[in-house]
């Protein structure tokens, strides 16, 4: 198992790795316990251009099904086709960043999604991605408000713009055009917040530090909640249909799933993104006025999750 | 109902439109009569830049599990990005042709796509492209060279390159890079077969026809031959796994379906070609000397499935 470090060729990449690997472990430990289960499995990774991985994958949990926490710190000079498609500056790359996908058992838990990355391109430029978004199968209004209001505390702790422009952002990042509806309920997105310009290295890192210990808490939190939830085959057929959505986005439109994809990443750990069984029915409608059809209506941009205060945003 | 037919700015275009629409009717009748078990239900719609299509689905056949076969003419003018990368010389264009794609119940019975399309474009190029391939879930190797076979006695009643040449595009364009996985056993696979360059529109035309009025017989057979065989619940959950790799493909590669998804096609008419239900683990290997590491073993380019006369292929 490679566990050598990156050569540094900076310090701030060093400093970067070190606190994804640590977190890495820490969040897989949480989810664990919350689980109560199963263990994850560990699959270490060389990649071709340079630098390694650690993918933890879970299956058969008590209530997750299938998730992966994947580390990863890899280096290297990608294609000019593969910079030109993920809009990189320069070819050469170094990344770092922990990717988290958990689809649990029942459709009453929702589907979460988490990462934190660190980039360093090869013209000097460096910077920090990242976010939080949940994909309910049914939308609970109440814990999709909570949610929210937990993602807007930690931006609110770094700065007053950062929660409704990383909402925002989320809105925008995770939707599907051809079927005009959101992943999910959303939560943060941000990418390309770069050093020198929306902050020091230090101030960036210490936000994307909270939001990736924001993580566990808040997802523990939602599997406590609606674990014991019941449910029957009606819901675990309208969860394999979402499910198929997920697997449209991540398949056809992630920029991540690209991006690893693109520069050799290793597949199957890009790929323990998808759900474990899926179901494609042509033109398949939820009946008006059923609990489908109302999650089906919050799956669009600009739900006002969290009532903003006005005056902190103008700050 | 829309039946017009579209203001015909080229008798060629009237002439490829009105023997898709005619092709469509042929070859629903004929899988209906194969299947025995199901009728096809018709969607018909209109395309935002002009045009329109007729989807024809059918779903829990005798044989079929899901199928559809799509009828379009449409036109319009793309973006500048998605006239990109499409590659189009020119975004404004005209379209029609019919794409099938058919998920049998049995896994012993392959999984089918065939196309056929004529394009123009703004500048006065015009162009067809077409294929047939199938994805069998367990590998038949007499029954792969059969298939191939009916595919080489098309292709040699018009040109004795046309084989060597659509059979190993086939292998080039039906691959899953990240799976260093071919899609299936291919078949041939042609595009830009350009008015003009590669023949005149009538020679094109009557390949592409061949092709298309080839498919029914074969696939019918196929569908007769295998349809009776015994299977289990091992077969059914390769099947699912391999339906996975299915979908990878459409939604992360196929080029018709970003032309499709792009060009503002219909989604759900599009999206008929994924699988009813399919299946995603974590680093799933089969067990060495089992069918579906056989059947693994043969997915990879280059199967010589036809012994081609040298002779012939060098005129």
């Amino acid at each position: 198992m490679p566990t050598v470090l990156t050569t540094p060729d900076s310090l701030n990449r060093t400093t970067a790795e070190t606190w994804m690997r640590h977190f890495q472990q820490r969040l897989c430990a949480q989810l664990e316990a919350a689980d109560g289960g199963t263990t994850f499995q560990t699959d270490a990774w060389l990649h071709e251009g340079g630098g390694s991985g650690l993918s933890k994958v879970l299956q058969h949990g008590a209530v997750l099904e299938k998730g992966g926490v994947n580390f990863s710190a890899v280096w290297g000079e990608m294609s000019e086709r593969a910079a030109r498609t993920l809009l990189m500056p320069n070819p050469a790359y170094f990344a770092t960043g922990v990717s988290v996908v958990l689809h649990p058992r029942s459709p009453m838990v929702p589907i979460a999604h988490m990462n934190v990355r660190y980039f360093e391109a090869g013209n000097g430029e460096a910077w920090f991605g990242g976010g939080i978004d949940v994909t309910p199968i049914y939308v609970n209004e109440a814990q999709a408000r909570w949610f929210h209001q937990q993602l807007y505390a930690v931006c609110r702790r770094h700065h007053p713009a950062y929660y409704p422009r990383f909402k925002q952002w989320a809105d925008e990042y995770f939707y599907l055009p051809h079927r005009q509806e959101t992943r999910g309920i959303g939560g943060i997105f941000f990418d390309r917040l770069t050093v020198g310009h929306d902050g020091s290295f230090e101030e960036l890192f210490a936000f994307v530090q909270d939001v990736g210990d924001a993580f566990g808490p808040i997802y523990t939190e939602l599997m406590h909640q609606n674990r014991a939830l019941p449910y029957g085959e009606r819901e675990q057929q309208w969860q394999r249909i979402r499910r198929g959505r997920y697997a449209e986005f991540n398949l056809a439109i992630d920029r991540g799933t690209k991006f690893g994809l693109e520069t050799g990443g290793r597949t199957e750990s890009i790929l323990m993104s998808l759900p474990p069984q899926v179901e494609w029915h042509y033109n398949q409608q939820p009946e008006a006025g059923s609990p489908e059809a109302a999650t089906l209506a919050c799956l669009r941009k600009e739900v006002a999750w969290v009532a903003i205060q006005q005056n902190e945003y103008a700050l």
